[in-house]
């Protein structure tokens, strides 16, 4: 036995290793009685938690058995966070499309970048990304739909992540580049199959393939109805963009012969069920809010986005009428922190201030922190469908956790704890991130790949694509080589 | 002559030397310009800035004379930046106050909480918040009118930062605590005078004394007109609280007999002046607008509380009156994070969202990353009335500066590096802060004072502070002790 006593989550599991006990921490469960030990420890077998309880209740069962303890002095531990979308094809394209209009990202910034992606691009555009989805605190993630899906699942192996993969799909639509061309909708289905077989609970368990929908534009009603019935016979998930902009509700009421957008066009056809992932759902009314309630969609909120390019989304009304609705950072042009962290500080803030515009004032009391926090844990993990094995930290789960400093100068003083981790917490308090029973950061550092050379990798290629997509960039100010 | 060629911005300047040459940098001057020297150099003179340019060309000019040279790597030298509102005696009362009602955050936390300050409680709560606004890239910030200026002095002082302190100042209104009273208006002047005396051109210049005002709802129209005139006798600012909810222009339209809020009545008065810098300013019609304009009056935005407690303000519409609009991040309880850089990212998602509102759609061209930039620059040092010394790099200033890397996972690739540093960048990429020719940062560790010591005493100082006030929190989950 080893007994490590670094503040910062230092000692470790190797693959020889099976047990360990991490023990002097706060501990935040997120199980459904929403327990905290204040002097808390888990005891992980492999790579799941075999017990939880109180410190000294843990250590007298299990010290005898584990290889590592850990004391983790008073350090917060909670149930890895769950960021339900995110491009991770776009992570070389950050800034490539600042403070521009939706037809001129659309057109003239991600579609020819995304059009001139190689596979290899998209590994270390996923590697990139990974990199800071595991400093914010995730463990698991849900891709949006995005190109090379081998590329993305070859970084999330190395990375030791935990991902839902998802292929963009359109079988249709104007303006796509001439370099994609559009694929018939059994094209767009075998690819998916294809990758299903490939990839589909590889790297130990770790991912799963997911089937997409883009969005309803760029959809035929067959795509969407074959895409229902091969996700219900291969029992997975399927991720789509749902009521981004008024725009796609008046085209949808105009094509399909529906009295007001995507989700009432969705419902109609039977696509909406349990195993959907709506992204944004911004323009929805409340008869669509109904239907997304009674047939269990899950809503995937992404605020930073919605802001910049979509709206408010009306996530308090979808929370009150039973919604599961998690966190999404959606991708690095969009955003461009891919900090689940500040996610959850910008949906507090942003869904608190829309309250004006129902009420005439703020309402400072809307989605409170407790709420933030079950957003990107255990509802999280309920919007990718894997609630069973994460989200929480409970017996028999799987030992994804994150360990957090709050004893720095941006989270002390520490009155309201559940509080500060929303409100406060910055990508900086979170030192150690383990997955899947193995640790894939410690004491800040990543510890399957090497940073510096992904981010050299990144610099490279992404100058490349861009150059390859013909996208340049207006200089801003008057810059003197 | 000492050449020091660490990235993070090491080689210092000590007491005894006097001329610096900081070269190899993107300098990113936000002079009215708009140069950036891609390959860039100041050199450095005691406190000011003597010479601005080509690293080849100040290298070649300033060499033989300079007693530190020092290569940045390419990193970025931006101004430092001003945080034009700031409640510095709050910081010790982080997370009492979230999730709640108007009426409880001032009535049940914010009163008891600064009612019960000691001079010492002021002195730690700067120190920390001080520690916080210095990780953020900030050299200069206003108080927003707090308890124990000369507290907040002594802090400031040491830790080497440039400020405006204003005391909290109210002679009149409902519901104060009784251990505060109401002081008279005479009461009110004379304080401020007195610490005008005492501490305005302190601390070799970094510190000046305005005055205050806490808010119209708590203010006669004589302490108002007094405090104009005194501020035009001492050429100082006023730092003031305005239309900040719909209640308090409700409560001037009947108390002072005027048709519609704040800014009208003080429009009335011939209170609007070059030297207000007005808080918040969120519930204003076109006309106020225009009041504002024209007397040229400088408005502090806080996206962040003005989302968690007040409303949208109207910031598009007043930058395109010409209004001088900075940022500020309001005080801990109102916030949480005191970082001017969250407050950029802030300021502009808010500000493209709420333009659906206006125009059904959000506007992801409004308020771009060279506007937002210039808010937390040279429109700061505008506000404070301070643009001629600070706010932008150019020959003649004062050697107010920050240093980033914008090379880590956090701020890559870089296509377009303006909007990268307002839409990317963390707290975590800010390495150096320079103010007033001196490090008070290197390599983010604090120079000046011990964080270390500083969070201890926080934590002290805080929980004593709230017993003595008798703020209890209620648990959000299930603590198991």
């Amino acid at each position: 036995m080893e007994t490590n006593s670094s503040g910062g989550a230092g000692g470790g599991i190797g693959s020889e290793s099976s047990t360990m006990i991490l023990h002097n921490a706060v501990v935040i469960t997120m199980d459904s009685d929403c327990r905290v030990f204040q002097n808390g420890a888990v005891f992980i077998h492999i790579d799941k938690i075999k017990a939880i309880g109180q410190s000294r209740d843990i250590l007298q069962r299990f010290s005898h058995v584990a290889h590592h303890i850990l004391d983790l002095h008073g350090q917060i531990l909670l149930p890895g966070f769950v960021n339900t979308h995110v491009h991770t094809s776009q992570q070389l394209g950050r800034g490539i499309a600042d403070d521009v209009d939706l037809m001129t990202w659309l057109h003239h910034r991600i579609w020819p970048y995304e059009s001139n992606m190689t596979e290899e691009d998209s590994y270390i555009s996923t590697l990139l990304c990974g990199v800071e989805l595991i400093h914010s605190g995730v463990t698991c993630f849900a891709e949006a739909g995005g190109q090379h899906v081998t590329g993305m699942a070859r970084a999330v192996e190395l990375l030791g992540l935990r991902a839902c993969l998802t292929e963009s799909i359109m079988d249709s639509g104007d303006g796509l580049p001439p370099s994609w061309g559009i694929r018939t909708t059994d094209e767009c289905l075998q690819s998916q199959k294809k990758l299903y077989e490939k990839h589909n609970n590889t790297a130990d368990g770790r991912i799963r393939i997911w089937l997409g929908i883009r969005q309803v534009m760029n959809s035929t009603d067959r795509l969407l109805l074959e895409t229902r019935d091969a996700a219900r016979e291969l029992k997975t998930g399927i991720h789509m963009h749902v009521a981004e902009i008024p725009y796609e509700n008046q085209v949808v009421m105009e094509t399909r012969k529906v009295d007001h957008g995507t989700v009432t066009f969705l419902d109609k056809i039977d696509f909406l069920q349990e195993n959907l992932l709506a992204a944004h759902t911004v323009w929805v009314n409340d008869t669509e809010i109904g239907f997304l309630s009674r047939s269990g969609v899950k809503v995937s909120h992404c605020p930073a986005s919605a802001m910049r390019m979509l709206g408010f989304a009306r996530i308090r009304e979808m929370l009150n009428a039973g919604i599961t609705v998690s966190l999404g950072t959606d991708g690095a042009p969009s955003n461009n922190r891919m900090s689940i962290v500040d996610e959850m500080y910008l949906a507090s803030l942003i869904n608190k201030g829309r309250e004006v515009y129902a009420k005439g004032t703020t309402d400072p009391t809307a989605l409170p922190a407790e709420t933030l926090l079950k957003m990107v844990t255990i509802n999280g993990a309920k919007s990718v469908l894997w609630d069973n094995e994460i989200g929480s930290l409970e017996i028999g789960k799987k030992a994804d956790m994150v360990v957090i400093n709050p004893f720095s100068w941006s989270m002390v003083p520490i009155h309201d704890c559940i509080s500060n981790l929303v409100y406060c917490m910055r990508t900086e308090n979170i030192v150690s991130v383990m997955c899947n029973g193995r640790w894939i950061m410690r004491d800040k550092k990543i510890l399957n790949v090497d940073e510096e050379e992904v981010i050299s990798l990144a610099k490279e290629a992404s100058s490349k694509l861009l150059r390859r997509a013909g996208i340049k960039l207006p200089s801003r100010m008057n810059v003197i080589p």
